[in-house]
């Protein structure tokens, strides 16, 4: 996971409530420097510094067929803003605009390993781990022009993409369960073997279009369950073998708009 | 500009054949160092390290009435991928897939201080500067899947941004041109002061969604004269009173897909 500890962003391996610190680059050359953190001690950041997030629609087969959406042929796609990526225990901020702000559990891929034109089955060596995510969305804003559907703007306002707590390695995706909880209640439980596209194929097909770098991440889309979140919900994603995603949405006091001076993942690159 | 010269990244003043190269973070604290260094001798760099590139669809006025698409009530926009981002004189390499690769001439708005909830009144002076971009497009991806409209994947091929060759400060934009020519013949030739939604507007009405940060780039869209590139074409996008982007497509020896290690713009953030 990576943290901000004593004013230093860090890296390390996490056991249990505690830290291993580890130093260099996550995706590179690395290694344990033998410092052990308290978990209650740092403050989480984003699991990776993404270069992209590339995030898919109409992936999974149970919300395609309840919603009627036609097979796709190929795997569906937009990107997140770098403003909307979010920490574990952030706050969502409303958007200043009106309308129904949803929350999407995700699988998050997360690439370990630049990829170019990758075959399928040299795909899931490109993966360094995967992670939780939400694809937080104003559904109002996806399809109110009839000419052109604004995905990129619906789903792009600031802290629209929290993403963690960590990047769990040595996982088979198709085992995985996504577990969306809005103030405690399960709404969305379903299974990763449901993708219309694997993670293989994801990877690769995409990395035909363009190339993905050590860090950057994919998230599959959702499933069904999706809803809207009021003012201080709160919101988990937990994916057992990951860990839990949790967010408030609009907490007291944060009721209005973003406020980019106080928002310390948003460093330019 | 911002180029690489003697294995380093700088920037600089352009003047004429020579650059003063400055110091220091180009949106914050910076002085000239005293150094000049003849432009033969350095290697462009894309303008700006932009946190995102917004390119906006039907913006202007003549493309909009001839397509007869309607007139649109808010800015309608997508993202550009960062493996997208090229540089002034670099080629633009053919991607994987089949289908027609168009080139689209545009005003690239340069952010220069960070923007979120900016009145249009104030939105000019968090503009740092203007540059000329080359939004590359798949034509046919575009709309082959019935449901959902494919912007980022058609224009996120890695080198179809194209941006430079520099930016450049006190312009007024309601009276620049956008000249593209291809092969040194002009396809499109059309004023900025056309668009549906002004430089003051579109930064205003985006920084409302989300915070914008220097460096990042708003592509304005483009006009009537769009057309498709051959393998070895040369396209040229040229704004008077800011300079002449030229970018060969598809050269000899580069004709088949792209090849990420030999793109140095790809460094991760």
């Amino acid at each position: 996971m990576r943290y901000r500890h004593a004013g230093q962003e860090g890296f390390g391996v996490l056991a249990g409530n505690t830290i291993h610190e580890w130093r260099g680059d996550m995706f590179g050359e690395c290694e344990a420097s033998g410092t052990i953190i308290a978990l209650a001690e740092v403050q989480p950041l984003t699991p990776t510094r993404p270069s992209k997030v590339i995030a898919l629609w109409n992936n999974f087969k149970a919300l395609g067929e309840k919603l009627s959406l036609a097979v796709p042929e190929e795997p569906l796609y937009l990107l997140k803003t770098p403003n909307s990526y979010l920490p574990h225990g952030a706050p969502i901020r409303a958007p200043r605009c009106a309308g129904k702000v949803v929350y999407e559990g995700e699988l998050g891929i997360v690439i370990g390993k630049t990829a170019s034109g990758v075959a399928e089955e040299d795909a899931l060596s490109h993966v360094f781990g995967y992670t939780c995510a939400n694809d937080v969305t104003v559904a109002d804003i996806l399809n109110r022009d009839a000419s052109f559907a604004q995905w990129v703007r619906a789903k792009g306002f600031d802290t629209f993409c929290p993403m963690g707590p960590v990047v769990a390695t040595g996982l088979d995706p198709a085992q995985l369960r996504v577990v969306t909880r809005l103030n405690g209640d399960v709404r969305q439980d379903y299974p990763i073997s449901d993708m219309r596209f694997s993670v293989a194929q994801l990877v690769s097909l995409i990395s035909m279009d363009m190339t993905l770098l050590p860090g950057d991440v994919i998230l599959c889309g959702t499933s069904v369950g999706v809803g809207s979140m009021k003012p201080q919900s709160h919101v988990e994603v937990e994916i057992a073998g990951i860990g839990c995603l949790a967010n408030p949405f609009a907490p007291a006091g944060l009721e209005q708009g973003p406020a980019a001076t106080d928002i310390n993942y948003l460093e330019p690159p």
